[in-house]
């Protein structure tokens, strides 16, 4: 019967067996310390009886032991207890050292990422690294627990498609039995389809682009998040869904995980119920004020704008979280509605410093769908889009929906420098392995 | 305030308004009765008055409507309740029939299969079809539920990849910036190496494979669950989890959604929270006794044999769920351990007259796994291949694991005829839309 690291306090003055990876050994005082990890954490184990140490001799960090002894409450030992008079049985030996460290923290220097990666594999057995992943599962438990909740239905759609469904931007292409087929860059179409079926749908999966950047930001593969609802009254009640989802997660994050992520040095979690909200127009002008530069002509928010704005909010609000509106139409597709006066039925939540989503509404009437389709110079006949228009000659309610990367959320709710430090083994442009 | 059709008996004798699409319209005595179909169903609309019968002149299936009206207790309308003294408003008129039928249940005999799929986008706003998505929708979120009450972490890898990780069989290649890269078929060499990390963890994502076979059955994409699990005693302990979570969800799954089942005129379920198991052997004597016919030269069962023993079990021992152990080791993958007298560590689980899953251990010890890479022709060193080594170098576990495709799993959930009716939009050698 094994006793897992985080439930031997509740076992002190019996004899229990533990099983891991052997994970730090040291000498202390003439007794033989050894931590021993499980996947709840690490075990302090003291080794006196000569025999039991000399059973460790020539073996490293990795080693598969199972270790019977008696718990004794240490409150300095990690878990509160430790074993003592261990009985050791190596049940796979490992004689290499590893590569990478294990034990302390890894460096995470942009520099330092291709070693990083390059040893993933034994790299996240790392308790530092592995704690941003299972941040990573929790967030997806909590994102699709909130949604069950609010009534929506998970699908799943193909990521082998005819066509680039958003088109102009770089896709990759494969021969499908003679045929030419896309990887999926998102489930847009499918997802709007489902609202004429479920009304509330949403789908957790890979994402593809074939991005011709070598920047360090550059993913080919991400896990995106898609959300579509439809009977909305305007994006205003999608934007006040992804708010109430956002802050859901987040706060019940920081409350249930707030040890691992002060570990991970997070910054603490500022936001409040409700985001505040401007317009571009608004926020160039609060910038301008606020650091002096003329940033009038741009189309959209500069990085250093999206920065400020979060920074700015954060003071004056208590809110890390923001929502641009009044977005430019220009930015729009084919498959969004158009708004008055130029500006776009939409807005863009940022948090920390960087756009996390674009919530807008889409164009849901079939003339002015296959208008707009034509104007963008897709053709509604051509194959990969005759079923999406078909959908909406035969009725679409007012909807809309949003998007974002798991691998964005991750990295921006732990504060981390790079988006391929929350994806497990990161693909770009120079990585397709391991 | 929308009013939702669920909900409608709880405001007998209020004013609501409830919206949705035109489902149906009929006349019957004098009177134009309408359904309108929401997320959760129908609700029905008696319309008396001519002027607002005329606004749904021309108007077809699919239309949007937003509907006024005083809720009647009626029992025999969806619900317990309808709509009297309706005013209706058009939100989104259709004037066009739709091509395939939405108010009656849909044929999926084979020679049907084409329409089905060539109108899924509108088909599947047939209830009967939609429900077959909300059955899949709840399997996953009671797996996940299942898993998580385990502690097995969520995980998301690649699905590009370097190479075929199962060797042999059909993939899809791509160029990747230059080099070819290749869909992942299954993640079985990413869920292994994170046993390494998190001993348990699973992974619901799709899978590809590029089978040049047109029959009816095969799909290139799938969506597959995939579980791995570390310091196990052997491959009974995940035999025994794998049977653990079939039984957990399917009884979960009858219990909460029995009247959508029946209506899907799906059959009873019968199971124990004990699967009987037999060794192939004996399931080839007990087939021989039952039918007469000689299969003792069989390696594998004949797929009629899967049939027979899933009924013999369903009536000798009320499970229509079985394992047959002692599989013969020829069938294994290099990354299996190898059990004595040439048979496999190994079990298939069999539910309702078809192999929906395989329970192997696999191969943890590094010296031993390479010697069974070289005699596959799989080279330890290649770019696919060198992390997963790497992390057996440095320690694993005893570990074992499982996949099945959910669309499987659906499929014989409900009792449908072919694997294609439980996935929103199938791919196969001649279809890749909608």
């Amino acid at each position: 019967m094994r006793t897992l690291s985080n439930d031997l306090s509740a076992h002190i003055g019996t004899t229990v067996t533990i099983q891991g990876w052997l994970h730090k050994k040291r000498l202390l005082g003439g007794l033989t310390f050894i931590n021993v990890r499980d996947r709840h954490g690490l075990v302090q184990i003291v080794i006196k009886d000569k025999d039991e140490v000399e059973k460790l001799r020539g073996l490293q960090i990795g080693t598969i032991l199972s270790v019977e002894g008696l718990v004794i409450e240490e409150p300095r030992a990690p878990g509160g207890a430790e074993l003592h008079d261990a009985k050791l049985s190596v049940e796979v030996p490992v004689t290499e050292e590893p590569p990478i460290e294990i034990d302390k923290p890894l460096s995470h220097k942009s520099e330092n990422l291709d070693t990083l990666f390059d040893y993933r594999q034994l790299g996240l057995r790392n308790l530092q690294e592995a704690k941003i992943f299972k941040i990573r599962s929790e967030l997806l438990r909590y994102i699709r627990s909130f949604l069950y909740d609010n009534e929506f239905v998970e699908i799943n759609t193909p990521k082998l498609v005819a066509g680039a469904a958003e088109g102009g931007a770089e896709v990759f292409k494969l021969d499908y039995f003679g045929k030419e087929a896309t990887l999926a860059q998102s489930p847009q179409l499918y997802k709007q389809m489902m609202v004429g079926v479920f009304e509330r749908v949403f789908e957790i999966a890979p994402a593809f682009r074939a991005e011709l950047s070598a920047t360090t930001r550059h993913v080919s593969e991400v896990t995106m998040l898609d959300v579509e609802m439809g009977f909305i009254d305007g994006h205003n009640d999608v934007m006040n869904f992804l708010q109430d989802l956002v802050y859901t997660i987040l706060t019940r994050l920081y409350a249930e995980h707030g040890d691992a992520l002060k570990s991970l040095q997070a910054p603490e979690l500022t936001l409040t119920p409700e985001f505040p909200h401007w317009t571009m127009a608004e926020i160039h002008e609060l910038y301008q004020k606020g650091t002096g530069t003329d940033v009038s002509k741009e189309i959209d928010l500069t990085p250093d704008e999206e920065k400020w704005i979060c920074e700015y909010a954060k003071k004056k609000h208590g809110c890390e979280a923001v929502f641009a509106t009044g977005l430019p139409q220009s930015k729009m597709k084919f498959y969004h509605m158009k708004g008055e006066n130029d500006t776009a039925r939409s807005a863009d939540l940022l948090f920390r410093g960087i756009e996390i989503s674009t919530v807008p509404q889409r164009e849901h009437r079939y003339e002015q769908l296959v208008e707009q389709m034509k104007a963008a110079g897709v053709d509604p006949e051509a194959p990969g889009f005759a079923a999406y228009v078909s959908a909406f000659k035969h009725g679409m309610p007012a909807h809309g929906g949003f998007g974002f990367g798991i691998d964005r959320l991750t990295e921006k709710a732990i504060g981390l420098a790079n988006v391929k430090e929350a994806i497990l083994f990161p693909r770009d442009i120079n990585r397709l392995t391991p």
